[in-house]
């Protein structure tokens, strides 16, 4: 397992409420792919979302987000981390 | 106060000592401009970093990161977010 930063764009206005759902949504089928998505924050203005998650590979995140109806390209590992 | 997730490129090869030196930079003068910088997330192959702060602007963040040593151009507001 590894930790993946991934970064959505074109996402302008975003609201808390489709941002729950798209969070949602992840969660709903994340474990047949074995990812965690464990935090998210959006900038509605640049439409910008950043997702956190704990996966076997990228490919894997890349996967259920497309799945759940956002696919991403940027997939960024992240193995050094500060909390 | 805001979120921001600030974005610094150009890392590569950044190791967990060199990252965890930065953010101890960043705590050690954070103060005078009302940040606090709570994660940061490193990338050493593509040499991306990613920080999450509270602070009272964008400008405030790219001001502590300049003094730190590691300015950076690219601060995103995060209003929304899920942890």
């Amino acid at each position: 397992m590894a930790t993946f930063m991934d970064v959505h764009h074109g996402m302008k206005g975003i609201t808390a409420e489709q941002l729950s759902a798209a969070h949602k949504a992840d969660l709903a089928i994340e474990r047949e792919e074995g990812v965690h998505f464990q935090q998210a924050w959006a900038d509605p203005e640049s439409g910008t979302v950043y997702c956190l998650s704990e996966a076997p590979s990228a490919d894997a995140v890349k996967r259920i987000h497309a799945r759940a109806g956002h696919p991403v390209t940027e997939v960024h590992p992240v193995p050094l981390a500060i909390s």
